[in-house]
């Protein structure tokens, strides 16, 4: 992975009606010291952010990815973003990107603890390279995310659904796949239900049927899958948002986890169990996802 | 509060015997930039902490803290850290506290991102006057945890038990106990089982019994209460850790939620049913926390 770019951002408040912001950004190289041992976004994880991909400089889904960053700014007690400013920051970045595939991270933290107002900042990699996943699929295990699916109705404190910055269960879950000898893992709810993956969205093809599961049961909304229903649905497909039991992973006829950097990668197996996967359909998928979406 | 002092260190192995770390130091100025936008500590709350209470310039239970940061580092999969190095900047920055009451932290990120090594940090601040809330008390109320009791057995993955960067939840707990006209919040288990508070642990008095949940529902084994039973045991107080259901909150003779820097607070209400508070004993538990303790 390459550091592109990095800018700070001096937020501006939401009814903020300017169009150009760039009065509140400041070009800093992505290596160096840039924040101060008393943010929060690292004290606690308390802050949210969005990963964007970017094809050929092309950054994508924008809108979709500030709704939701608006949306666990909401969750989470931040200021409302202004998601003009953000859009411009992002488009920004994007330029710096160059061919091929990038991934634009934003960040919105509570900000320095007792300090004035949230630090914001936006940066730009280079993406790994994907291609492999993508053709071949991945290996992944269920692992049981601890929570029933009723309790992010009754809980909005456990923030479940917001993109916070509080991560590290998430990685540890993906860890616990690796030392499994598997690629991924797959949540499922403790009374048995599958949620999502630890950065990636789950969908199941059921004949000529896509479905994912419901998004209020805790998880995160995901940008690639929405897009990628819109797309299936434009191909006469049906999708649905469903209540997945657990044993429907392995009766699927396909399934994939979706995101907006890996795009779609078949998981080829779960728990062990082998899944096909549909290398043509998988394709057209990914053509798909790497083509300029709005 | 007001910064004093910050150290950043370059990670030790655990098995490099020196006594002198001195050459891994390198002091920074607090509210200066120090850390780069890669650091996963702020991307991904990926990392581990622990704040140590400072009297009159004295760290208190070092030891405790550094066990339990080797606790979370094996719980989290990072290198183990090198406890003599932890303590000789423990000290440092213990150097640079006056009178009075400081908060020193200790911070162990993964590092940044695709970087070689975890990165760490001591920092040392003026901690915030809590004279009124340990002899007034607080109000608390109950929130759900979402997690069944027997989870954290079965699901290491979740972390619970390690002392996580990833606090977003915990800081958003405590707002909501605050939107409720309440100062601060009691976790219980969806299975209704007492838990701890965000940032401290519970302990409840029955006649000259003192129970605090048994750390293995997932919670931070504090090293406060430990103290503060050690205290009790000396004075031919019954001490035990309990499975406790959230009914027996109301039914104490007294409650209080203990940390390294707040120490003993007293709970006057739970979901508004008032406790009583013992002045005299809460007292005493904050002579013994405020005198040097090793």
């Amino acid at each position: 992975m390459t550091w592109r770019f990095a800018l700070v951002i001096e937020p501006a408040a939401s009814d903020d009606v300017r169009t150009d912001f760039a009065a509140d950004f400041r070009t800093i190289d992505p290596a160096a010291p840039a924040l101060s041992v008393g943010e929060l976004s690292t004290q606690r994880g308390d802050g949210i952010f969005e990963s964007i991909g970017v094809v050929d400089g092309h950054a994508q889904e924008v809108q979709a990815h500030l709704e939701r960053l608006a949306h666990s700014a909401r969750l989470c007690d931040l200021p409302a973003p202004n998601l003009a400013q953000w859009r411009h920051a992002v488009a920004i970045a994007a330029s710096h990107c160059p061919a091929g595939e990038s991934v634009i991270k934003l960040i919105l933290s509570r900000g320095v603890e007792h300090g004035p107002a949230p630090t914001a900042w936006v940066t730009a990699a280079g993406a790994p390279d994907n291609s492999r996943v993508r053709a071949e699929g991945l290996r992944a295990v269920t692992l049981d995310r601890g929570y029933d699916i009723g309790v992010p109705a009754r809980a909005p404190w456990l923030l479940l659904g917001a993109k916070t910055l509080s991560y590290a269960v998430n990685m540890a879950a993906i860890r616990e796949a690796k030392s499994r000898g598997a690629d991924d893992a797959i949540f499922v709810s403790s009374d048995g239900y599958v949620l999502e993956a630890p950065t990636a969205s789950l969908i199941l093809r059921r004949g000529d049927r896509f479905v994912t599961p419901a998004p209020n049961g805790g998880i995160l909304h995901g940008t690639t899958q929405l897009s990628l229903f819109e797309h299936l649905d434009r191909g006469g497909f049906v999708t649905a948002y469903e209540t997945i039991p657990a044993a429907a992973l392995t009766d699927a006829d396909a399934a994939w986890l979706v995101s907006s950097v890996r795009l779609a990668a078949p998981v080829r197996a779960v728990d062990g169990v082998e899944i096909a996967v549909d290398a043509e359909l998988t394709a057209s998928f990914n053509d798909y996802l790497l083509s300029p979406r709005d």
